[in-house]
């Protein structure tokens, strides 16, 4: 399976994949290559026999992953509309995609959040079923500062992890969060010193490949109803807007302005 | 449109509301008056195109707003039957319009919490997208005081803010929580020093004004869902509760002992 | 109406109904006999006149109620066919009852947790709809070690105490959890040094019992509509799915385990 | 058991219970016992290992039941403020107890729709899991008429039984529903010839009463999740607001012009 | 507030509105001016204390209405990108505002469907709480001939009305609906004579306007829970899905095919 | 693809996928071999740029498909312990994808119903988007005959389709439906007389496949919210309670009844 992979690693060890994010040169951020592998990749382990547990973490030292690749955005924007239009229904698919295939996923997912986690790759360290995150590691959805609606995971998880008033705030201001702030407000399950995040995340995922795996699934099974009408409700919804977003002229001019390092004019 | 307003000061400068309920010499309590106007102000505001950030406050150095005038409860418990059922009726449309007009106002809307609030006036400060609480201010929901449930807000949002173990034990105590308790508990979005509380209002709102203005009101349009969610489960239920508690002894007995600051007697 | 119960105490003195889990020899876990008295004595209290108020608690001073009797589910994956299948039925009835029971009981009732709770006993301690815990009690829901899914209570409420990503990590890994920790987490409303236990609840108690009961009532008849949308989509759900866990070898071999203090092998 | 019940006849033959409402003086209509029993029968027939099946019909030739006594109605308007809103509370109470514990009796209930069915009669006739009607009988819901909102049931089941555009016709019109209508908009299971209710409705009881009674349990079970959705929506919201209605004046009105045969004065 | 509206005539007699769309010339469609005057007629009756019932009819024999003017949709596909885009929002808002103000409007509203009724016609004519069709007048959704999806009002109600297997193919097929299937399958209340529309439309309206007001309401507003909750889960989301589609090729080559009367090239 | 499946044959031509339910010597009944087919089918034909519209129906004269094996089923009856739990567990696994993948497959699916349709067959019959059912067609459930719940797709459709009172009724008794019956009652789309079924699921197919595709699959995608609803309050529960029932002896006896063609003996 591994061969099939492009930006992702996966190393199979007596139960335990580990799947790490492998773009270490531009901080494991997403292009069209890896948000496409991050569609697929929690089917396949859910079908490998060999597979009982899941964990994800980053390439490096720096990064969790640090979003799209803005260039990939620049450049859907330059397309002619028509074309335009079916990228972005194939980013709505598959963002939607990355989303519910973790959710679905029987098995359960440990995130080991080591460095920055933004967009896509927020998204991923969010959904994951576990996350434990480095004290010095730093997230922020990041959506509000390329211009469109956070629409990629937000709307279904972060009200059930760190209430309304703070999914808010955090949403629309997109300041950062360090790990022990993510800890402390339920962003996350745990947060440890940066040396303990590897070996803290490989011993839970070991006591759970040794756990009973239909009750721990069943459990998994269960909770997830809630993120399914988090779903239906909200999160459906926020995509299909973050989607419409990318008809303004927002997106374009908030990947250049990140790009040169200057405030968004969004006139 | 500051002029049609009576309780209300509505200041609008380089895009930001900032409106402050303005009794000071009650707490900002609402009266009928004052009430009406917060059903009316989230609307006008969003239909004005010279608005895109909203910050509301209480006038004064010591309240957000001390809830509903208790003389107005009394005089209501006072109205012949009929009478008293159309003013029933009448407050509960007002109370879920408070709600609903403030989740579905468009702009995002930052409370700045100054001082005490309660009732009406904690709807206010807890239905804003940001709240930002001054240390020393407290909140309460005040309704069990009174005699009745709590049907104003607190059933559509308490538990997606401080879950149901804090929720419940608050709205059943009428405890009062302070600034620095209120954000641990994930009830509102930041705390910060009363010096502090509208430079800090004001710096998000600025930020948020000068943002993109499509994708912030589309998060929070798709955030709300789950509010809009517990609005047809539970606050509209609530709210019709409350209202049906208008009818029994419990209002009239607990506005009176609270005037009299003694214990009430509910019999 | 004490008379009726074996296993636990009922001691009703102006208002407050002290209900006393009372098989201290055993930590107060429920075996058959208490389990089904736990789905009875919510209904029985409701109806009594006597009773404004309910607090409920474990005898002795090292447990609130440490889950079910091991010997009971060892018994039950002994039968034959039929009778195991009638016997998880009734398990699933009864461990239904306990939650909805608690859910619709009008009045409020107060957990003071005062020792190790797991299983059928966090249950009951965590459906209160206020939990006041010892500062070293400690809780687990223990499902996963017995091999079955969480599906006493768990799915209906812990996603609205203490987040999901907190939800997820304690119920997958069965960590215990304290009582300080407990609560800065959400999952109960308050935490107290040990000696302060039971007077904090019995204060409280007092308070609501003398307080207007229509309108505590309604408040948590309207909150708990959060906690029936929970029920409908996952927790009945992980009910049946901990259900069907009990046709697999993993209960027994888990209790086993826990019995002869070594680490289950689920195979 | 049958000895607890005055106006109702349970008659139990080889695993069919045969409920009827027995006061044919005043076509079954339901007076403050007869309601109260109606909450109590179903979780006796539950609990009764004899019973597999529940019918439930009217006594007589003409009516299923005919609502609810005007004169208690009347007789609640006339009461001192408080004990009116006691008494308002109860009928809340054991209105929603009719519909729940219809809902959540684990066994299949069906409904011989002899005649006429109003108000509380019409809610245990369409609350039936299944619902034969004879062709001439009529139904109207009959809340309108009396001046009061359509809470006794309409709104958890009938927009999953007629459609929206019929359940708010019939509903806001109250005009009255024959057998074959009935039948042919989804409102009932079934019609026949009026000589052949009972044996058929006796006939499907048989035959569901020899089946497998944990597979026909647990299918309803299951399909009344959609009715517990519409009752954390819908229905307590109905009920909240229907209660409300019996502080106007308008029931009182309503039981007298439909007493004395003339249109109402609204006012 | 007549003067306030160009293209719906109001009139206003004895407690019942009747709202007249008012473009015969072009079977009533609806331009941006009419489309905008739907979103505002019902709040502003609402508030009227003149009017009790609200009655909804298009002007002249042939048309409720015929849709959304087909140049209006060219023209706005031809706008510069950034001005194209802020009409798509605008043009959501308004269809979000036509679908909920008739939702959340207090006062019954009545639709007598006395031709053809197309898109924001349809949606005015379905939305109405009692739709009373002559037999002859026809009715499509008609979206998917436009090419985008059936955003306007279907998600909304349709499964609520006529069932999913009837909602999707008539949705997804555009099949023309005349008034007795329309009855038979349950989209709309009644069906009549045409030359019975308009009496028996008014006599419903003089008979609700002389009935019960708060109990009128409050049936209407407990029920509408139910479309709230397709509102939340399936209608907003048709709505962002259907203008989505406004940025592809397809709706100016439909809204050619149209006028042209061809079949139209989706590519 | 074609190559993948044994069961099933797949045709497509211009667009139209047309899959053929292909045992006829068995009236199509699925095997293990074909339910697991069933699960791949709509995922396989989704990703395939070559299909816009897939057609479902079942090889020869007399069925579309008749239910599952119930040799199957009494082999797995007679597992050891473990293995039926495991076997128990797959085909929850399946019947859930059988399900979700038909709701969740972006492409219009219709399901030409020829013959007889039971059990699994009767699952992807209605599931379609569109049914459509010849005359003397007879479709019924069949899990109460065979002694477990309805779960393999009735709950999450069936309350939409036909309405509760039709649901209940057929789902328990499990009588026969023709084709006509189901089209009156909404159970399917359409009927027609068997000679024009394959003409008329083909000009449909044919209509929808030269239609704007984004519409209609958005229109597919926003309607099956209700499903998605549907789902995770009713199915999944419907399903983890049939699979309960298969640990109780009632489904050896209700297969070997219909095998022998005897009445069962439930016991």
């Amino acid at each position: 399976m591994a061969a099939s992979y492009t930006h992702l690693r996966v190393d199979i060890t007596d139960g335990i994949a580990l799947v790490t994010l492998d773009r270490p040169e531009v901080y494991n951020a997403t292009n069209d290559v890896l948000h496409g592998e991050l569609t697929r990749i929690w089917r396949d382990l859910d079908a490998d026999p060999a597979v009982r547990v899941i964990v994800v973490t980053g390439a490096g030292d720096r990064a969790f992953s640090a979003g799209g690749d803005l260039g990939d955005i620049e450049a859907r924007a330059a397309l002619p509309a028509e074309e335009r239009f079916e990228a972005v229904v194939r980013v709505m698919k598959e963002a939607e995609a990355i989303v519910y295939e973790m959710v679905n996923c029987e098995k359960v997912i440990i995130s080991a959040i080591n460095g920055v986690a933004v967009g896509a790759g927020l998204a991923v360290a969010l959904m994951a079923d576990i996350s434990i995150i480095a004290e010095e590691a730093r997230l922020t959805d990041g959506h509000a500062r390329l211009g469109v609606a956070a629409g990629d995971h937000a709307a279904i998880i972060w009200p059930l992890l760190c209430g309304m008033a703070k999914a808010k705030y955090y949403l629309l201001t997109c300041d950062f969060i360090d790990g022990r702030e993510a800890e402390r407000i339920g962003l996350v399950s745990r947060c440890v010193p940066r040396a303990e995040l590897m070996p803290e995340a490989m011993r839970i995922a070991r006591q759970l490949a040794d756990g009973p795996q239909h009750a721990l699934r069943f459990t998994k099974k269960a909770l997830n109803q809630w993120l399914r009408l988090g779903g239906i409700t909200a999160f459906d919804y926020s995509l299909a807007l973050e989607m419409l977003g990318f008809f303004s002229a927002a997106p374009a001019e908030g990947a250049r302005a990140i790009q040169e390092k200057r405030p968004p004019r969004w006139g």
